[in-house]
């Protein structure tokens, strides 16, 4: 398709650090970032690949991001690492918190990590998937902006709150998935907006907290949870493990640090890391069994287990050593290096 | 109303030790059950108070739950707590573990018990809220039976799969949730197919997997998750975290083991603790001025919080001592005692 070009990995990785340099990150910062973009792109997660550059930019751009932020991590209890970004974009700290991370699960048990002080716009999958290769489960959790309604209520009060969660199947891609607790992402609606397209019932509510199906109405008024009430509660829930629990903002007060800017939100983030080997007193083998006589059993009827088309992408773009991605969106990136 | 009787808090905790006792539970197991299901009576939580001892005398009767069965506490790691039920009831092993878990909790910043080899009926809110008390938040997970089907399948494969959270409040009763992740409770059905009401839509699926809203058809075939594929996910998270992980069953291994008797099921139990004093470095006080911030936001547009309904009538029948109960499950459980 004539929309579209082909880059090479290769030209995605340095495509991503070269933006990131020329706009004033670090060489750590820049590779911590690409490496984030690169696994997304790779697997033709667009929405968190190469486009998140934008965002990225535009966060340092307004002088809010420290682009050369060193974080620092902390032993911050037997079970638990602090990493603080200072004032950083996350995926540093995450990097440089992740082995005490994962050195604390495999010696205790359950660790968790807590990053804070930190600029967030990056999927969480990656950062799950790291614990499964290390054969840990994992559990990460960020608040965002106050875009959500409560169930009930008539005003963004939450956030869209995205919960991953990687399993480790030997000899498998393993099982992970990443959803926003919000019914729609915030770029949906916009691109909704943007077609002149009515939304699905159930997704938004206007201004005075009336439910609505105008896209316009809804960026002016607040999203609404997935699976009702209990969507909600779950939302909550984040808010208070990635925020008042690590002392960290919610995602109100993450917006009103924002101040109205379009930047990635300033907030923390919780990962819990969870051994298998620990919990079942060695019994992994025998437990891997178990849980791919589930994930069998759920393939044969016909439905999907999340992600694999993800896995399908990797192999292939893998494979060919090149992914498509929008001709104008190339060319918005090549700007970001005037 | 005539069909309702008034029992005092004493009746009712005389009345469920006096039928477990009757029925061949040791005096342990016997206060440890009664001591969830007078919570519950107590919050007017009607769906797992006194109506539970129902299910848990037909599970010994048939002789599968050991009604003196003695759980064994495992120190299983530096954060992690394995608490064997031996085929008892889940109440007196989780009694039996819950201090090692605090203490490990409060010593290491997050610790987890599993609870193995189980027989389980109770609402999960009193045991997070046990952890709240402590000042700790605490999350659990069950599995229970495979009656719900993944998002996009046709059968049972996932339980009911409830989750519970709280979080402490200082001064206040805590904040607590705990939903089953399947769009209605199993009871709830059973209530449809006796009142021979429709089912609203997305509830359930027949035998051959087609959407229904016959309460008949859906208990012949399988009840859907909340909220779509992101209840699914999280339905299949609660299977690996409170099943393989922990080396116990499936929601379908444990359907199994039922072989079709109405029993509790027989499975295992998670329940994670997090400790706000070292997650904060100390923040505590601070921080839970910016949780009752956002539980004031969301109070102040008309939302609810979670469980204050509950809390309400932990008041009003703690303040008069009685509580009421249909008369009917009253004689039925009379009846257990002969």
């Amino acid at each position: 398709m004539s929309d579209q070009i082909q880059l090479s990995l290769q030209q995605v990785r340095e495509l991503s650090e070269g933006i990131l340099l020329y706009n004033g990150f670090s060489l750590d910062h820049a590779q911590s970032i690409t490496d984030t973009i690169y696994a997304c792109q790779q697997d033709d997660c667009q929405s968190h690949g190469l486009y998140r550059l934008l965002m990225c930019i535009e966060s340092i751009r307004s002088g809010r991001v420290d682009g050369s932020a060193e974080p620092s991590v902390t032993d911050a209890g037997p079970s638990v690492v602090k990493a603080n970004a200072n004032q950083g974009i996350s995926l540093l700290a995450l990097r440089a918190g992740m082995p005490l991370l994962i050195e604390k699960a495999k010696k205790n048990g359950i660790a968790a990590m807590a990053i804070n002080n930190c600029f967030h716009f990056s999927a969480l999958w990656p950062e799950v998937e790291v614990l499964s290769s290390a054969g840990l489960a994992g559990l990460a959790m960020v608040p965002s902006h106050a875009w959500v309604a409560p169930a009930g209520g008539t005003r963004g009060t939450l956030g869209t709150n995205p919960l991953a969660f990687s399993w480790p199947r030997i000899g498998k891609h393993p099982f992970t998935f990443d959803f926003a607790t919000s019914q729609f992402a915030r770029g949906e609606i916009e691109l909704y907006r943007r077609a002149g397209k009515p939304l699905p019932e159930g997704v938004a509510i206007d201004k005075q907290g009336n439910p609505t199906t105008d896209a316009e109405a809804a960026m002016q008024g607040a999203m609404l949870t997935f699976g009702g009430y209990k969507g909600s509660a779950l939302s909550i829930m984040i808010e208070l493990l990635a925020g008042p629990l690590i002392d960290d903002l919610t995602s109100k007060e993450s917006m009103e640090f924002a101040q109205g800017k379009p930047e990635a939100p300033y907030h923390g983030e919780i990962i819990i890391a969870f051994d298998p080997h620990m919990f079942s007193a060695g019994q992994v083998g025998k437990n891997n069994e178990r849980a791919e006589r589930m994930f069998a059993d759920i393939i044969e009827q016909g439905a999907r287990l999340p992600s694999q088309r993800r896995y399908q992408a990797r192999e292939r773009n893998k494979a060919s050593g090149y992914v498509s991605m929008p001709k104008n969106l190339y060319e918005d990136l090549l700007a970001l290096k005037k």
